[in-house]
């Protein structure tokens, strides 16, 4: 298990700005907080074993069969379940780094092997769509055609609700025969806290999936929670129009703070370079002494020490990320500071 | 997974009394409940990746230290970390059966094959203490010895809190170099719904678990409650005394009733076998006609279709399960009624 993804803010108490974890934190969870304090005795008894109730929503709400879903303790636990499940077919998985260290350290748990050559053909090919930490996006058509240069292609959607990029549906996905796609309850209504994911497939796949699952795996709270979501459907980005046009505004601010670089974004998160001081420096400094908190991104394969990652807040959050830095990375700052 | 696990409430909505899960429901939850109405915000981010605070009080009211604590999405995925991290170490692991099938059901997901002759060495050894479901008890003198013959030894400690039988303390267990100790908050402070158990075992043995577990596996309401029930101690079985002689009253009645045969039980539980009809007979009636749910004990392994456990509830819930069974067993009924 990595230590070091975002959201510690367990760890920054006193904090303004949250802008480590790429949720979107503007959806309005009272009416959800409301319901899950009327069904508390949840807790009392087992959940289902295997969240039936709520696969049957989550089936309808794609118009698939309830066998083509998966209900899983987070995304997480679906990825850890894959490679296992799919461990047993080949030596081979491929990433195209940067992206999420969970989908290689799964693979390696159970054995499998890192693929380099991205044009090799591989058991087990992740993407991660769009791709954390850098917000790329791949289309339909690539998706299908690495579909078929893999044994099984796992692609992770659970930022979906952060583009506006057509990305396949579940419905759609389900016509290609190797294709398990993740999803992300946690991402798509902001519950990080309640650990709810899902993968649809071919019920073949899902059947495969489930003779690796562990009974009771989702939290009876949880189960309450996502059936909630589901039908009132309060989505964790309101206006994502708006909260992409933000998030170009505050890529061009970044841009120009000296010794800044952004990658190109088609979500609502950003990837940065800084040329001169570490992400570990910056991301301290910025707890510490304007209550802000990145996202350190070196430890994903592939960056840097001195990358790190920014999910766009509200403008005035934005305004003040972009005024720090430049406080700490003015010409004149460089020495003094650190 | 197992599909056929006890307390299936949800499949009968309208029950009068559940004798199918072995948790004590006696505890008054109200004050638990209470407080995480308050905690709600929780969902709203991630969980600590290992819930280090739940830990870390865990290690205090053991007297160990945190790094001997391992908190898990339950006991039960205690089970499978614990299969997963061991299981490369060995082929072979022995249950004294009839015991909690999920123990034989991660070992063979993870490639261990089973041993039969108990009087053999083995990779890993499972004990239940007290066992399920039966309600066998072992002294820790046979722990001890236990331990003498597998590489690795698991006592599943989950209904600790459910026999007046000196068990193991954590704190004991650690002097046994080999030995892991699964405990279950679930049974201790009848919460199922939350899923939370932990595993206390020297820090050798913890670090090797961690190695195989998965990031953010416990829901941040399950470390809320973990921590407020760990700190207000409101346990399942307020007056063990009590409920131990309640069930030896039920055990005793349960003898009487015509065609039924019940095991010993050191515990709040009991194994019953029927000798005319099948456990799924009895359910089936006891739930639609009486809204009374038991457990069918027949899929534990060397278990018959005959064989039902029943956990001790109320007095006058017990009275009516002995009646209910009475009318469905008397030998005018046989005939007529199934």
């Amino acid at each position: 298990m990595l230590y070091g993804h975002g959201d510690d803010t367990f760890r920054f108490p006193h904090l303004r700005a949250n802008f480590s974890s790429n949720i979107c934190t503007e959806a309005d969870l009272a009416p959800l907080k409301a319901h899950l304090a009327t069904r508390l005795s949840a807790i009392e008894n087992y959940p289902e074993p295997a969240a039936d109730s709520l696969a049957a929503c989550i089936a309808r709400l794609h118009g698939i069969q309830p066998d083509e879903v998966l209900v899983t303790n987070g995304a997480t636990d679906a990825i850890y379940l894959i490679a296992q499940a799919f461990a047993t077919d080949g030596t081979y998985f491929s990433t195209d780094e940067p992206t999420f260290s969970e989908y290689a350290d799964a693979c390696l748990l159970f054995g499998l092997k890192p693929q380099t050559d991205a044009d090799s053909s591989a058991a087990v090919r992740w993407l991660c769509n769009p791709n954390n930490p850098d917000g790329r996006i791949y289309t339909s058509e690539q998706v299908r055609r690495e579909a078929q240069r893999s044994t099984w292609l796992v692609v992770d959607q659970s930022y979906e609700d952060y583009t506006a990029a057509p990305l396949l549906t579940a419905r759609e996905a389900l016509g290609v025969p190797n294709l398990l796609l993740l999803h992300s309850l946690t991402k798509s209504y902001a519950v990080p806290g309640l650990r709810i994911g899902y993968v649809t497939a071919p019920a073949p796949l899902i059947a495969r999936l489930k003779s690796v699952s562990r009974p009771w795996a989702v939290n009876a709270l949880a189960v309450e929670a996502g059936k909630w979501l589901l039908s009132h459907d309060v989505r964790a980005v309101p206006d994502l129009d708006a909260l992409l046009a933000e998030t170009q505004r505050l890529a061009n601010a970044l841009s120009e703070v000296p010794h800044l670089h952004v990658s190109p974004t088609a979500t609502t998160f950003m990837l940065v370079c800084c040329d001169t001081f570490t992400a570990a420096q910056l991301k301290e400094r910025l707890a510490s002494e304007h209550g802000l908190l990145i996202r350190d991104a070196s430890n994903f394969p592939t960056l840097t020490p001195h990358h790190f990652r920014v999910a766009t807040q509200r403008p005035d959050q934005n305004d003040a990320l972009v005024a720090a830095l430049r406080t700490l990375l003015s010409p004149s700052a460089d020495e003094r500071k650190f």
